[in-house]
């Protein structure tokens, strides 16, 4: 039912100092930079093999990235993983007794529709369930 | 220089539960299992696309995984990305003035080699390069 890992989202402090890093130590390119309002980041993508890299700035310290950031410090702030029917994903997880963050589907970035999943279903690992376009 | 997310590393208190719970949940087949003494963890990993959901095991307290379950609970431990060339790699982030936690490449799991970059080096996450055999 997954079909690969979409990204690891990874909350950083300074987001242009993170890109300037990745590019400079990993050879790799920005491919995507979006402020996704309704979930309180910026973020910028960098496309690795089907993946993608996505560092995440928080747009205020009241945003669950920023919680995050204030909680735990930088680092990986959740797995996002691709499914072709997020709808059916989400329904499995929940006839299971799973606790979802999202009962339905929202927009997320690049015209996706994502998901979360609460981390105490998946031993503390926060999942984002994206379907694309 | 990334061709890949290799792995999600996802340290588990209860790995046969953690298996059951994602092969239940979300229709992945474990693929792998091994123990990596030196290491200090037993591992299975479900393939998704290109890349492996690696669920970790320590094999003690007073192992890495045994300490940062410790430390945080469960969660992401760290974050495999695939390289054709490691100790290139290792030779440009040295060069750049990032920490090292190994030197030099070390046996993996699956016949790789792996060289893991301190976290304080990529914004708290810690990475492990992989070079497949």
């Amino acid at each position: 039912m997954l079909e690969a890992i979409d990204h690891v989202g990874i909350a950083v402090r300074d987001l242009d100092a993170a890109v300037e890093r990745y590019r400079t130590a990993f050879g790799v390119v920005p491919t995507h930079r979006e402020t996704v309002d309704h979930q309180g980041v910026e973020e910028v993508l960098f496309a690795v093999g089907g993946s993608y890299i996505q560092l995440l700035r928080a747009l205020g310290p009241d945003t669950p990235v920023g919680r995050f950031l204030a909680r735990r410090g930088e680092g990986v702030h959740h797995v996002g993983y691709r499914v072709a029917d997020l709808a059916g994903t989400l329904g499995t997880l929940r006839d299971q007794g799973h606790a979802l963050v999202d009962e339905t589907g929202r927009p997320g970035s690049r015209g996706t529709t994502v998901a979360f999943v609460h981390p105490k279903a998946f031993d503390g690992v926060l999942i984002e369930l994206v379907q694309e376009p």
